[in-house]
């Protein structure tokens, strides 16, 4: 797959959106970037003839976006995904800008499907929305005034993931990504190992747990580094004699 | 000046807009990455509601905006201008991409006025107006379709200019990296640790510590996580006796 052909690779999903002109305001964002996969989960008005209008010259891919009734069945099936929000919060993923976002999204895309989400206009996305991505990312922005029209905000991202890849250097071995439940299962293990020699009081964890999820997300663990970070935690708690 | 404050020396010009919900929606997007002067040629209709509700909190912007009857006009006063345009043509001056139009604007906006300058909705800029500005610029886009709407276009490089005048990190308090010999204090620290219980073999080290760094140096570790990764690994060594 050529580095511009991935982009095909990257769905869009905008989580209830109010006004079917920023529908298809996006719709155009994604065509003019070479995207095409347009989620749409719960619109208020979908179709309509306001998002045709702004949609121009890109109404194939308004016709061919997939409505859904949750996040989770617009994510179904993605190996990454990014949560974009301008708001800043506790949460228990990584935040990065939106041009990180992008690379990240790209090296991904090679291979697998990756999904970008955005939020309604009122109230952007939610934290339970916000913590079933694997990043969230933001476009820096004025910090008086940082509340960009949701279609601008795709624009921006689509731009970012178009120039992240056409910068991308050919490829080589793509790295096998660690599953989900690889990650968790490590996850396990170390809090597990954290509260057997008292380093985590489980009656009071503080934010260790979350703060390690989010180191460990930063660094998009390879399924080969779970298996290593694994082997350790398990030679640590039960050394083998030595000769 | 510091470098956000320069954005306020950039004047994005405008020519001839039919839609007064493009005008309000540019107005927007200028203010969420920090810019203010929207200068306006020949607006076929303006001030309207429509451009009002478009630009949302940003109706400052709009209620400042400067409307002029010819370009000329708009860039009198101007060190530096910036021709925005799709197209590519015969013209006078050198065609650059965005990204790299924006490091040229901030340069000069550090110490005098720029423009840079969009064309009407349906034909653009035309040769004559490309060719009063220093320099064009084309946002990279889908060859087959690439035609951003104005107020996207206008975002992309108002975000690109943010982004060229350096923009703090997404989240409020700037992380605190670990220095260099906190990071290797810690490989050190986790290279003892696997030798000793036997995961390590240092006769046959392998690529063991090469791939941990890697690991690492992708998450790009903070000075606290430093710290919780190796209280974390002198716990196991050492584990509390626990009542």
């Amino acid at each position: 797959m050529n580095n511009l052909a991935l982009l095909k690779n990257i769905r869009v999903v905008l989580c209830a959106p109010r006004h079917p002109g920023n529908i298809g305001a996006a719709a155009r964002a994604l065509k003019t970037m070479g995207l095409s996969q347009l989620y749409l989960v719960g619109p208020q008005r979908f179709p309509d003839p306001e998002a045709e209008w702004r949609a121009s010259r890109a109404t194939d891919v308004l016709a061919g976006a997939t409505v859904c009734t949750s996040l989770d069945e617009a994510l179904a099936g993605v190996a990454f995904s990014v949560a974009c929000s301008a708001r800043s919060r506790e949460v228990a993923v990584p935040a990065v800008t939106a041009r990180e976002a992008a690379a990240q999204v790209i090296d991904v895309a090679r291979t697998q499907p990756v999904a970008v989400v955005f939020g309604n206009e009122t109230y952007g996305l939610t934290t339970a929305e916000v913590n079933k991505c694997r990043l969230v990312a933001a476009i820096p922005a004025n910090p008086r005034y940082s509340s960009l029209n949701v279609a601008a905000a795709v624009q921006v991202f689509a731009y970012e993931m178009r120039m992240a890849a056409g910068d991308a250097p050919p490829q080589g071995r793509p790295r096998a990504m660690a599953s989900h439940d690889e990650v968790e299962g490590f996850y396990g293990q170390l809090e597990a190992a954290m509260a057997e020699t008292g380093f985590l009081n489980p009656e009071h964890p503080k934010k260790l747990m979350p703060r390690l999820r989010r180191l460990f997300a930063r660094a998009r663990l390879e399924k080969e580094e779970v298996n290593i970070l694994r082997g350790i935690l398990k030679a640590l708690r039960n050394p083998k004699k030595r000769g």
